[in-house]
């Protein structure tokens, strides 16, 4: 028996022929994409009549991205997906070790509720569901309802540190107010000094858009931010300055007309949704065009730069990353790089 | 020679003789204490026809706690004063080891300029200059201003650690647009990811009382806070979450109408302002009375307890404390007692 | 074109249709595995005449957990390896975003040259060689020497976040004394006040065994830890505490005459390398028979205890672990269970 | 009535008359002092025959700074004594929230007992007796002990924050074995798993002589520690890299043969306890003679720099300073001066 015949049922290896496993770069197959809103729409529209009562507690379009393999991730460690919800539906209470966020692209009214808060959402409103916690939400109004759900759901899944719990109840008991902790943290930088700062993500859980809006707004009046990013805000736990949950960072970004950011990569990746504005964004040397609505995916290490098309109007982009998990790990890299477009 | 006799020569001294070196409980000859507005209003605007011309940059009545022997402090770490600003009139570029916060009392428009930001100034506006950092301010206004100061210098000058420089110049050289901080944080919990946060105080200078009123608005609608505080919101860093000033933190609280607090105490001191309403404090077992803009002393480790008198107004009262330091000292104990009122 | 059709052309898949996105419980193909220290020596030391000189600097031996499909882990997130150093030989300077450590096993006198650092090392030593630090080594004693190489390269392999580096020259200047950081630390609750404690990881880079033994021997007289780990002691850190890299814990563990564990799990893996004596592990179910310098892999999430077999000698564990991933991304879970053996 | 008369009943000070209020530089009347042991030690002997059975439990000689006015007070911040413990004598149980360390001069043997844990003391070992932790000593051997003291107290009483509490027993009970601490910790930089991180003080109690002698031997072996300080260590709380106690600092430093230290001066102030060796310090302009045991204080910002006089032994000097209060608060200033001697 040959010596390297001998390995294997040694469960051993030998390293000296193990090509490639320390790469000099990071390469993700995940590729630069974007899907329309338009065309997710309408196919969620159908699937309003299509999906049975029970499967539509979950009437989600999962964002694929191309380079995946049919993973439902829309970068390697990310998951986002466009979620309807139609007047009279709920989704029972759960909770599972995955963060997730949802942002609102449509309509008003429909409710979340997490930890006891049922918070009422409106367009542009950014809703946490950190890991862990109770919820539940509905759609108590008379017209249809969608977001954009985000999760860290693949790298949970890489890390094979998933739980999941139902109780079998539609509903959470509600132990606050109504809006509770938006209305806490309305407007100035002052906390509540009676609340429980203790846990590991951000007690606020719901973000108001008609806040963001007034203080980008009160910024852009001040401020051009960065050549790099524009005018780029991190949503922030009141009590650490830190990102909103352990995972996932979020942030919304001002570019104002015509800007045409410098170019740069790091190694976390994010999920691009289009608040406002049309322009483009050349991503790992792909033109992305987008619109209102619009989602886009930056795999890790890809340059990206991002262009306001527009001569007079605001663009202004939600993301959210991984980049709180590559920080915690020491792997943070970023590097400004020439342009492509 | 007595062996007692030897001592002081040695330059030792005999434990065993030593009455009172551990006591039992904090004392403290600070009394609870209040300066009605319209008092010391008056002198001040008497002080404006009286001082010269150069000792004009400093007119302000210190308010001197009856109990501490003519040393300038409100209590025993606290300074508190009451500034005049005449038209025209401006206090040259300075910095020292104290930290300094003022309070808007009357007037609109005068400035505050830290480390090249301009920050103009309404009723109700709270303005940092943190420790070692430039300012100046100026009054280009037509009308008066008188605004509350508070600083640690009773603790620095305990501590021994004071440094003061002047450079001459009347003015720092503004580098930032006007009232930029304040812009910048305007609404949302949202931080600009481009801003150094590596002070060891907030990087938000000015916190506008238009934010803060509207955060107690809201807050309000949800909430009654606590029976010891009510709504009781800290002012904070928002790169830390914690106190704005290693030293000093402020507080802004809300008593809905009718409201009684329960009685408590701390080793920490405070010295309140009434922001608005009427009512009064039972503090150390005095009945302090107060009306909008009146100054009261907290001394250390005193039982108290406040008081809305009003049946249908929010009373608001502004207030700045030493509990940073006791907090990071280790020496931070609470405790609560039966109400005295 | 039904419903169904359209979507794969549109990179959308339906949540409602997707099963297992949401697992109840952590699952991992990683098995609870031993790799005898007897059999990989022997392999190890027939490779040394297999392979090329060039192939040399790498004469690992990648132990495979069997569950892993051919990937090189020993645990879904850890990477180990035996790697065996004839005299003479080196591995050039180079660096990686990996973290990695070596215990020694057999020999004395080699080296590791961490970021100026020359560290010799004995058996028993653990030296660091964090991430991102250029290092070399090499064997200039006359017998051979093996050690145990612990690494996080699956989890940097999941994540996409590697970086690799080498400059072409085979060693790096020395530009601290020999042993510098082993000895500045040697025994008391002491840091050096002059050293640079801002890196994100422990500016120790080597923990002789000889300070460890001691250790042990001195806390075994005073306690004899936790039921469920025994004597478990972590290497830290010593500017902060913590774990000595941010991705990587290292324990040493003294199990007393006859101990039996608890049983518990948790949702860090670990690899535990047996420095002294006999017993066996219950992982998973499984019993793993140990002796002096087997190694085995503890997949997550999965149950375990630990036996000392002897009834007068102590067992000594070294492990590594992926905890201050999961601690870092609040993921950490841990529970107590019934035994099973 | 004049204007200036209004003033006082008002209980306002004018600031623009208030001089010295801000002073350019710290400046304290304490001075450069140093306490010879063996003056101090006789009194100290014969004290042992003067002070009555009730007295003798608090038998220290307290280094009263010729500066501070018959205050016990060795600098602005820190107390220091000597205190002698004849055999058979005993502390009874007590707390306070001042902190507290002592240093072995002479004997062997006799115990300080910390929350439960009995700690017996050789000549050069340090031990803690943190803020509000129940603590007694015993002296249960036939020789006389000395050590010296050292306290925050001239802190706490400007604090004003002092509490003090006694039960009336004399011992506590033990509930761990004796010398724990000092035992979990003994060589190597490995923390105990088990132990409850979360005191805001050092969980280690007593740092024994002996392994603080191994540590400075090994690493003069290696350094030379920095021009300004020599081989300088801080005693550190293991779980947080951080000093001791949040008030207290406490170092122990080796300079070699000959060496003239550089010259500085910082805002924290410092008691230094000779443990071996021959030299002088320039303090302040002031030239103190030292040989081993004698004690010498450095008020804060008084320019120092140290001498070993021997070109063939090494001087070791240990030190207990407020640098922690001043760091906490944002005021700690250090600054490169030219020598003085």
């Amino acid at each position: 028996m040959s010596f390297y015949d001998k390995l294997s049922p040694a469960n051993v290896a030998p390293l000296w022929r193990a090509r490639g496993l320390l790469p000099k770069e990071p390469s993700t197959p995940a590729v630069p994409f974007l899907w329309p809103y338009a065309e997710v729409r309408e196919l969620l529209l159908e699937a309003g009549g299509v999906v049975t009562a029970e499967e539509a507690e979950r009437r989600v379009l999962m964002l694929m991205n191309p380079g995946l393999d049919g993973r439902p991730a829309a970068t390697a460690n990310l998951y986002a997906g466009l979620q309807l919800v139609l007047p009279g539906e709920i989704a029972p209470m759960h909770r599972h070790s995955a963060a997730a966020l949802r942002l609102i692209c449509e309509g008003s009214g429909a409710y979340t509720a997490v930890d006891g808060e049922k918070a009422t959402m409106e367009v542009g409103d950014l809703v946490l569901t950190p890991s862990w916690t109770w919820h539940d939400h509905g759609n108590e109004t008379d017209e249809p309802m969608i977001w954009l759900d985000g999760l860290d759901l693949p790298l949970l899944h890489k890390l094979e540190t998933h739980f999941f719990e139902v109780t079998g109840d539609a509903r959470q008991a509600l132990t606050v107010p109504e809006n509770l902790s938006a209305r806490l943290y309305a407007s100035a930088r002052m906390n509540p000094s009676w609340v429980d700062a203790s846990t590991p993500y951000s007690p606020v859980i719901a973000f108001p858009w008609k806040q963001v809006e007034r203080q980008l707004a009160e910024a852009a009046t001040v401020s051009d931010g960065t050549p790099a990013d524009g005018l780029l805000f991190e949503y922030v736990n009141p009590f650490t300055g830190g990102p909103v949950m352990p995972t996932l960072s979020c942030h919304m970004q001002l570019l104002k007309p015509g800007l045409h950011t410098d170019a740069h990569r790091h190694t976390s990746a994010a999920v691009y949704h289009v608040v406002r504005g049309n322009g483009h964004s050349i991503v790992g040397g792909e033109r992305l065009e987008w619109t209102a609505r619009d989602t886009f995916a930056l795999p890790a290490w890809a340059v990206h730069e991002h262009v306001n098309a527009s001569g007079d109007e605001d663009a202004v982009l939600f993301s959210f990353s991984d980049e709180p998990v590559v920080r915690s790990l020491g792997l943070h890299r970023e590097q400004a790089v020439e342009r492509q477009g």
